[in-house]
């Protein structure tokens, strides 16, 4: 038996699964679908995206046994249909349409009307008696098909068609004649002929197999390619081909066609949305020469069809229990169902659907819950350019979108720069440009509206920082070139280059990676009654815990304002960048001794000390991981030489001195260098420095009446005697300042962010009082990927297929993924309680928190603005989870809860 | 029941185990084992080592127990000999020595003579009618109390002797009288007293306590600890202490004391070797004050005492199987044994004494293959430095021990400035001096004798090369400071800099990690007969394939010549670097376009095929793994301005377009960066004239009438998916050149060098025909240790216990083991004859293959220098097998066996 390749749509019976959309595509999923739940769906059937598949593998030839299973699907479908493929009483006509397992709108190709030639058409005016209809849709036959699957420019058509009512002295298609449309189409044959060398095609069966090659070509369009790259979908997925009976709009003024949603997409009002055309076809809603009217209007016009789609809204919400966005024919005034998906609506609308639906009955809270995308609800929470004044605006270079919001203002490409402008207006919107940030620019980014760089990844610094302060950014923009010292960028385009100068305009949207070359119009987040609601919901379900990463007590208030259970990493590091601090730690570094080193230390307690006792207020009551020194050393030292000859002066040095140690610091691959306890192992005053400023913050919190809960993490552990050697100096603080004794309870705990930190968890479990993933670092060292360089070919990977998705954008379940549930394992045979986190950047990220509670996680920790997206995730999976036990459990136990109710 | 700390000599039966040597210190267990086999052992009692961990635990105070059971054991001593510990008629004197796991040669403390006092010397003098071997017992206690245990300066002590034998005229100790001593005594009582401010302690009870305190603490005494951590030795073993009832070989002209060795360490013949000093104690041997005599002399002396020494040898090597080292005391014509240890001697010593005693029955073949320590080779094949005048020369700094052999040359600092020099004149001996080495140095490595480096680890660009070329190299020096435009180096030296210019001579010990800085002479390697007979003998015991890492077809006949059975890494860049190639190379990476690409790659490609004709000749009927490119892009560009505007106009670029294109290949970690099959993946052109260049070579290789079998091996694979894509362009070529047509075999297969691939080895193993593990790599990611960045502080990790080995030297078997036990398991699951090897520089290290061997490698693959080494592992690890399984096989198993003989 070979591959089962061709499925009539009545064949599926429960179609709407993620298996069968794979399969089949979605859209001849859900044809199947309607037609099991009684919708009026034309007939029809569909070929598999695996014939696709295996037609690219046999070289672009059908794979064995398509042809016979097409040819008899097709017949099977004459006989329920009683016409003919070619009859010349009653011959049949089908669509050929694609569809892939997600929607790619307008990338692939679709032919209506096919079946039509001399005969057929003639055959079609006498049985309908509607002779323009016939001529029309023949019309329209050829220039499609010449179009799409014999590649005749679609200009030529066009010139034809204008031609001719040029001629006759009309302005809309529908006013030319069935004589005159013959007349078009003698002179479309004529110029297929001239312009292929090949006849157009009479033969019904060779306009199929054309057409199903068309389509399965489709998928390998150069803009096919580019959709699913930018968009991340998966290139080795295929199309399915749909083949359906044709129903006609284009058959008078009782048939027409038309699109809708069953609410407004746009508010989440529940309302008739949508517009249709009287006497059109598809194509003519999309080509917008005619303009479609409000969906209402039907009801004046074909008062029986308006009742059919009043009740059409009905069904598909009853039983997608969903937003519907259909796409419909009327044929002499009954109307077919051509096609629908769930309908893309704004976050607002998400939530006042759920919400609605909820109270309607139609959902449960669990449902409702279920509908909103998580990673929609950014839209809520930053400022968006104005969708009317962007539709209208040219994409100049696209970038990744790092940190979502807008941002519009002018450019500048140093920090310096920018500090210096907005100290002299504080009200200069300015946008910071440059290759990649660092943290000395931090005051830059700080004053700035948004960034925009043209290196680094969604894990760069510059997108780090960015959803830390929950400021826009566009990073690895790779479209423009800057040039720092002329102050300007420069930007490809057709027929030239962009060019933008330091104070020139630009807009940023910073969730879609776009830049604008020109100011566009802000428009404010609004959240509404529903978020409250919905989070509500959420949290009823969710059994993870959320913790924000916030290094200052803003961002950490930020994070409480938007639900957060505790601090899951606060970096210490950025502490040590502004003013006075960065000279301490410099004098640290370069110091030659203990001695001097604890000097210098010395100087930057009392910083670190203010900054924890901030958190330890804002966060009463709550965790606080606070992580200790992390980054190499030299990332602290400056790297110009007038900077350098600077310090020299100030800390009197020699200038060779400082050369001396940035060359000594200096590493091949500091990722993998100097860094994290490793500091601390060979310098343990840093890490005794640490400890003393945490916990006499925490004192003295603790005597200004609050509640502090510091959990010291120790970065980049991969031995348990590293652990057990940073451990005994927090223990030795604790003990010197009488922590216990005061009632202060503190943890010490692990990242986990090597491999080996996994392999050796049950070790690590022994002394750790809990664990953290760093799923970043985890993710580098897993794959070998820097996540600096790797995003150059990271996307180039995912279109070949060599890699499915970003691993540092969502967790690389098959490979990081083993090895922390090998931890997760391996640490809770230790400690079975044992607390474990993951506080990655991946901590906000939906898919990356579904992972997390099915491993048995106890929180993930996000970016604040990213708090609610991983409150409604973590809620989602565990929803998913009961669901999926649900279905998992024995028949017996299903039964009995059934019985039950 | 507490801890048992304490142990006498008779207690233990086999203390000659790894554990008893570990918990009682090795000097201990081996007076127990040499009691039960009833040598003349002085009676005493042992301390073990856990007694010393507990003492630094409980902060150097003496844990609960240690006191009772140590004078329980005193107690016992005191019944058996029948004397008392500071009894006033037959008083008992111990001594109280130190003893780690291992030897650590005067790092720690003893104390002879314990418990002499007044009244104790006087009645020692009376009961041996030796009034002056009394008297000078107690001087020497004094001494050597004070020193080590009061820490009074050992100069003042002698400062007192000395002015003894200046006013009585004397020139030896010895010429004192017990009168004299006496003087001495109470000038030593006095001058304590003074120093100290305490009197001298004459509670034999107090003193014992004093000095087994001393021996703990000399645990971790500063030298003590710069021991352990240059010879890479656990900080966090302890030591033991050894109480022993003293002999004396002061006591006259029939006692004395020595060393010997059961045969010449030097040669390995089976003579009588050792010294002996009559009327002295131990130290007087070391003190070297009298030249000790030839221990053949003692015939003539002490006949009775020489046939009791010449029983010891034969007791010694009978039951020991080896070469003995020892220490023995002569009192009153009787010969008591105070220490035995395997004998270090040389390779050839080694070897030899390993074949004889196999000859002589002694031991058996396995037994006689396991006698040769496999890194002990290294001194076989290499040249050497004189190891006399070596002796006598200052070591001026100390590196990484990276090559091995010697090199002895003027100092230069530039490759380039090498070449000149060699191409002025081709005698000129060179230590080419860099902070570390870069592809661009090969030709000056090429005509340098030896390198040194101040930068970079065992596994640097530096150490490869020159283990590759088997030519000596100490790197990672950080004691030396370079000026390259100088053209100096300096080390610095107590009370000042050493400097050294260009053209100075230096000497480098490559074994040791040495840096002389005069011209030293040299002595040429030598291999005897008995090299090969112990080869022949290990070749039969082991199941490991020994392949070895070679670029070049010289490199490949030195590991034929060593026995090799393929080539198990070429690495094709290498190949990539000299004259019209890297021009070549450099154009492929400036070009713009696949177009452009595969032009340049045209010329490459007959270099390459070349290379590989060569190494198919070389290597006929052996398999040969050629790795694809697998360094980033950026290594092949020029790095200096003036370089780049040369290949600008070489090539016709602008200077710009080729900084652009360095910027745009910059990368943060290379090591995680664009490399390895991301190159192929991204640009397919270069595997497929790779693999043209392979298959080319092959089919001409065939045609000349040898018989090549190329096994291509895809780097960095971290998803299968990833490596069907290259695996397919190699079968296209294949398939176009009609390689299996040809009967040419060729196999396809992956490194394992990332944790992801062992995560995935299922997967990978399901295309891959082979495996091989790039255990450089893996270290780097599994623990996140640049192997280039980690070494500054590697050493110090080890020191203080957060790391056991250099993970680059041996496996980490505990991390990266367990991944490579992960892979091997996986990969086996799907494939259970997967061909596995590994090509890592740990495929040479002796610890590593017994690993490799363990978890069941099909081979290991080295440097070729190394491939005698890893022979002898091999054999080695299969040994230890067979011995393990008989010991661990069932009672009855076992029993059957011996019933069988």
């Amino acid at each position: 038996m070979g591959k089962k390749y061709v499925y009539s749509f009545e064949e599926v019976k429960h179609a709407n699964t993620e298996e069968w959309q794979f399969a089949l595509g979605n859209k001849g999923a859900q044809l199947s679908e309607m037609t099991a739940i009684g919708l009026p769906v034309p007939l029809g059937f569909q070929i598999t995206t695996e014939a696709c598949r295996d037609f690219y593998v046999a070289g672009k030839k059908w794979p064995a046994g398509l042809e016979s299973q097409v040819k008899q699907k097709l017949a099977e479908l004459e006989k329920k249909l009683g016409k003919r493929f070619g009859d010349k009483k009653d011959p049949l006509f089908v669509s050929v349409r694609s569809g892939s397992y997600v929607s790619m709108p307008g990338m692939m190709d679709t032919v209506l009307n096919l079946g039509m030639n001399d005969d057929t058409a003639a055959a079609f005016a006498e049985k309908t008696g509607n002779k323009r209809g016939a001529v029309d849709s023949y019309r329209r036959f050829i220039q499609m098909f010449g179009d799409v699957v014999m590649e005749v420019e679609h200009a030529r058509f066009e010139e034809i068609l204008h031609r001719k009512k040029d001629t006759k002295g009309v302005q809309f298609d529908t006013e030319l004649t069935a004589d005159d449309l013959k007349e078009v189409i003698d002179e479309y044959k004529a110029m297929v002929k001239k312009e292929t060398g090949k006849l157009f095609p009479t033969d019904p069966w060779q306009q199929l197999k054309m057409g199903i090659d068309a389509v399965f070509s489709s998928w390998n369009t150069p803009r096919a390619v580019s959709y699913r790259r930018i968009n991340k979908l998966r290139g080795d997925a295929g199309t399915g081909v749909t083949v359906q009976s044709m129903v006609f709009g284009n058959m008078g003024e009782t048939s027409g066609t038309g699109v809708s949603f069953t609410r407004n997409p746009a508010t989440g009002k529940k309302e008739h949305y949508g517009e249709f055309l009287i006497n059109a076809q598809g194509e003519d809603v999309v080509a917008g020469i005619r303009t479609p009217k409000p969906i209402d209007e039907l009801g004046k016009l074909l008062p029986a069809v308006y009742k059919q789609l009043l009740n059409v809204y009905g069904l598909l919400e009853k039983h997608y229990k969903d937003l519907q966005d259909f796409e419909f024919t009327i044929e002499n005034n009954k109307l077919y169902l051509l096609q629908t998906r769930s309908g893309k609506r704004t976050a607002h609308a998400a939530m006042k659907i759920a919400v609605d639906m909820e109270k309607e009955g139609l959902v449960t809270k669990e449902q409702a819950v279920m509908m909103v995308k998580p990673d929609q609800l950014n839209q809520l929470l930053h400022e968006q350019l104005d969708p009317v004044a962007k539709k209208e605006a040219q994409v100049v270079a696209k970038g990744l979108p790092a940190s979502p919001g807008a941002a519009v203002g002018k450019v500048v490409f140093t920090a310096e720069r920018a500090k210096q402008l907005v100290d002299e207006d504080p009200h200069t919107k300015l946008i910071l440009v440059r290759l990649e940030t660092s943290p000395e620019d931090i005051e830059g980014i700080h004053v700035a509206q948004g960034m925009l760089t043209s290196r680094g990844g969604m894990t760069s610094h510059c997108a780090v920082v960015a959803r830390g302060m929950g400021k826009c950014a566009v990073v690895g923009c790779g479209d423009i070139s800057i040039n720092e010292e002329g102050k300007f960028f420069t930007v490809k385009m057709k027929g030239g280059e962009l060019r933008f100068n330091e104070m020139d305009w630009i807009s940023l949207d910073g969730g879609a990676g776009e830049v604008f070359g020109k100011q566009l119009p802000l428009v404010e987040p609004r959240m509404s009654g529903d978020f409250g609601i919905l989070m509500k919901w959420a949290d009823e379900f969710r059994r993870l815990g959320i913790r924000t990463n916030a290094d200052t007590p803003k961002d950490a208030q930020v994070a409480k304002d938007f639900g957060v259970e505790g601090i899951g990493l606060c970096r210490t590091e950025h502490m040590f960048f502004e003013g006075e601090r960065i000279k301490a730690m410099r004098e640290m570094i370069l110091a030659e001794n203990t001695e001097g080193r604890k000097k210098a230390l010395a100087k930057l307690l009392p910083y670190q000390k203010e900054d924890f006792k901030g958190l330890f207020k804002v966060m009463s009551g709550k965790p606080i991981i606070v992580r200790f020194l992390d980054p190499p050393l030299h990332e602290f030292l400056p790297k110009e030489e007038c900077e350098i000859k600077a310090l020299a002066e100030e800390l009197g040095f020699t200038v060779e001195k400082i050369k001396q140690v940035i060359v000594s610091l200096h590493e091949f691959n500091p990722m993998l260098g100097f860094r994290g306890c490793r500091l601390g192992v060979v310098y343990p005053e840093i890490s005794e420095m640490q400890a003393r400023a945490i916990f006499e913050a925490a004192i003295e919190a603790k005597q200004e009446g609050f509640d502090p809960m510091p959990e010291i993490e120790v970065p980049n552990v991969i031995t348990v005697k590293e652990f057990r050697l940073i451990k005994e100096i927090i223990s030795n603080v604790a003990k010197e300042l009488d922590i216990e004794g005061r009632k202060i309870h503190y943890k010490v705990g692990t990242m986990i962010e090597f491999p080996r930190a996994c392999i050796t968890a049950d070790e690590l479990a022994t002394e750790a009082d809990f664990f953290s993933f760093g799923t970043n670092d985890l993710t580098q060292t897993t794959l070998g990927f820097s996540r600096d360089d790797a995003g150059k070919f990271i996307p180039l990977y995912i279109e070949r297929g060599a890699l499915e998705q970003d691993p540092f954008q969502t967790i690389d379940q098959q490979g990081v993924g083993k090895l922390m549930i090998m931890a997760v394992e391996k640490g809770r045979s230790v400690k079975p309680h044992l607390d474990i986190g993951i506080c990655g950047e991946h901590g906000g990220e939906p898919a990356s928190v579904e992972f997390c509670h099915r491993i048995g996680l106890s929180n993930v920790s996000c970016s604040p603005f990213r708090v609610p997206i991983a409150r409604l995730a973590a809620a989602q999976a565990a929803i998913k989870e009961k669901m999926k036990a649900g279905k998992a459990a024995p028949k017996g136990e299903r039964a009995k809860k059934k019985a039950k109710k």
